[in-house]
């Protein structure tokens, strides 16, 4: 609630004005010399996972702030109003992620959005009451096609491409499509000294020959990527044959239909594994998302901008998720990235150098420029 | 403490003269025609695994002492003693295995046994006066080689091979070596959406390589096995490539060469896969058990019973370890294995067919008369 107040009080103090919608989000508005027409929007969130950085998410909130200020100090005349956007709960850490932007967007209910509980059996709308926002009081701002002009996010990478190419921005084409399976593969636990090797059910050799085989899926198209991040083995004992084995299979790929024959290659290969070393399979199919596509609009603004003020750019797909995907759904989006030294992020050593956090900053407010006029 | 006065009561109700050593074994002793001729002993253990089943160890050692009973009950004339023995903490549950075998062939002094410590910091030595056995006043017992003429144990076999083959007696010819590695693989933990594969170093994927490659390498020989039981991964999380995961190989061998190949063949392929992974390899290498070799004069002796009791037989090695592996040391030593249904043991449903015991404990009863006079 403290970095909330401080982000408030630095909007109005760069010539915004305040509210908080239904979901929380704090929305900070710029009138322009045309009040009725859309608005132009950037932003991002300011929570973030526990252990984290300084930067995800609070840097692309704060240079949107950062650029409004800029604006107003110089009174340069726009024509679009501009909001400035701190997203609730993007990170997922007490509520599912994205509440905000996908409340905004319209994709979330406000009725569904307060239901939602956290592990202590909290509800959102609770929360929110607890955190001092009277939900009757709240704007109703679900926002509609037409009501937004255009989304601009400005984040730092999380990925190590930027760094090690040493390019100073990024201008993202795709935020992925993400999937995700849970498998159960079952086989037999006996005597790691009695079993001989023919007649054995080892589900951890079942399950090294899946998380193998996903690698090798994920390693053929160039921007696809699958993970197998979380493995227990049961019964766990060195001398033991492991009787079970639960895995989770992450995967990614900037194309829709690739992320839907992605999680058909890997259904189809876990169960080959399975049927060949004779243990049971289980999948559950967690959801898909879709991958978001950003607007040719939007990234010709980022490039002209980030061409004029002379930083080298490349354009590039985001493997992480970000609030810009769900205002894809009502407008055109664009996303700018920043390197994020040796890829690292989500732990407190997450950094930027600051010439590439003022590169960035830079193209964010003359891509706004560009837009707003 | 209940089991044992069982057991010490069935050997004094079956011509056997009781007395506990210094390790807590019981040694039921019947007197023979020449007293001063080396004993022919039997025997197993009575303790078992927590939540084990009736039959591993108690088996042995009961119908040793049926063999004994049948003896007295026909007074039989034998030309040596035979001594009738239920091992101390075989498992290794409470303290580290084979306790009571490795003390009575002198492998492990008194003061060593006695210092051993319990979970709960409770040595051996406090243990056996908390188990109402004065340490001061049991027998000393180490056995030397020469004072012993044979030692034969019945076991359940505790895998599958005569109960998929239906064979109701094996003959022990190798108790194989084991050794144990415990393997971590340390890569860099990092987002899954955000780090390309080729820039990856996934600890999970590599460990995943050398659980394949030290299988195919168990795979190569007949009688080799090994057995990656334990593994655990972190971070664990679903999003997160994995930094670092910790295995264990169990891997065993009937040879004495083969087992100290088969370890360097590991070990080998863990840093090879390591390198190709770009990940850090730590390997500790833990004891090797060498392989014990049952005599021929005892498998001829079980050999020939079988044979005269019409019973059918095949030749084996034991890939669980056994005390006969310590008898070994100080005399001729010989196992008798029969079946367990589907190869099941350690488990409360652990379990072998009546006609199976019965034939164990027959052919038992004439090896002991073969090797006693």
């Amino acid at each position: 609630m403290q970095a909330r107040e401080y982000v408030s009080n630095l909007m109005k103090d760069s010539g915004l004005t305040v509210s908080v919608d239904q979901f929380g989000n704090i929305i900070g508005r710029m009138r322009s010399v045309s009040e009725g027409l859309p608005a132009v929007m950037c932003g991002s969130h300011i929570d973030t996972v526990p252990n984290g950085g300084p930067l995800d998410g609070a840097y692309g909130v704060l240079s949107g702030i950062e650029a409004a200020r800029t604006i107003h100090e110089q009174t340069m005349p726009i024509k679009s109003p501009l909001e400035v956007v701190a997203f609730t709960e993007e990170e997922g850490v007490r509520f599912p992620s994205f509440i905000g932007s996908l409340g905004l967007t319209g994709a979330l209910r406000r009725q569904d959005a307060y239901a939602l509980k956290d592990d202590n059996d909290v509800t959102f709308e609770r929360a929110l009451k607890d955190a001092g926002l009277n939900p009757a009081e709240l704007q109703t701002l679900h926002r509609k096609p037409g009501e937004i002009k255009a989304y601009v996010e400005l984040h730092i990478e999380q990925g190590p491409e930027l760094d090690r190419e040493r390019i100073p921005i990024g201008i993202v084409k795709s935020i992925v499509g993400l999937g995700d399976l849970k498998v159960e593969l079952e086989g037999i636990a006996s005597h790691a000294g009695t079993t001989p090797m023919p007649l054995r059910h080892d589900a951890l050799l079942g399950a090294s020959r899946v998380i193998v085989g996903v690698n090798d899926l994920a390693c053929r198209k160039r921007h696809t990527v699958s993970t197998v991040g979380s493995l227990t083995v049961s019964p766990n004992a060195s001398n033991v044959i492991p009787g079970k084995v639960a895995l989770t299979v992450d995967f990614r790929d900037p194309t829709w239909s690739g992320l839907q024959q992605l999680r058909n290659d890997i259904v189809r290969e876990t169960k080959r594994v399975g049927k060949e070393m004779r243990l049971k399979v289980r999948i559950e199919k967690k959801s898909l998302t879709k991958p978001a596509r950003m607007s040719g609009t939007v990234i010709n603004a980022i490039k002209s901008s980030a061409r004029s003020l002379g930083v080298v750019n490349k354009e590039m797909n985001s493997g992480a998720g970000h609030d810009c995907q769900n205002m894809a759904r009502i407008t055109d989006v664009g996303m700018i990235f920043v390197p994020s030294v040796r890829g690292v992020s989500h732990v407190p050593n997450e950094w930027t150098r600051p010439e590439h956090l003022e590169a960035g900053a830079n193209v964010l407010l003359n891509t706004l420029l560009l837009l707003l006029n």
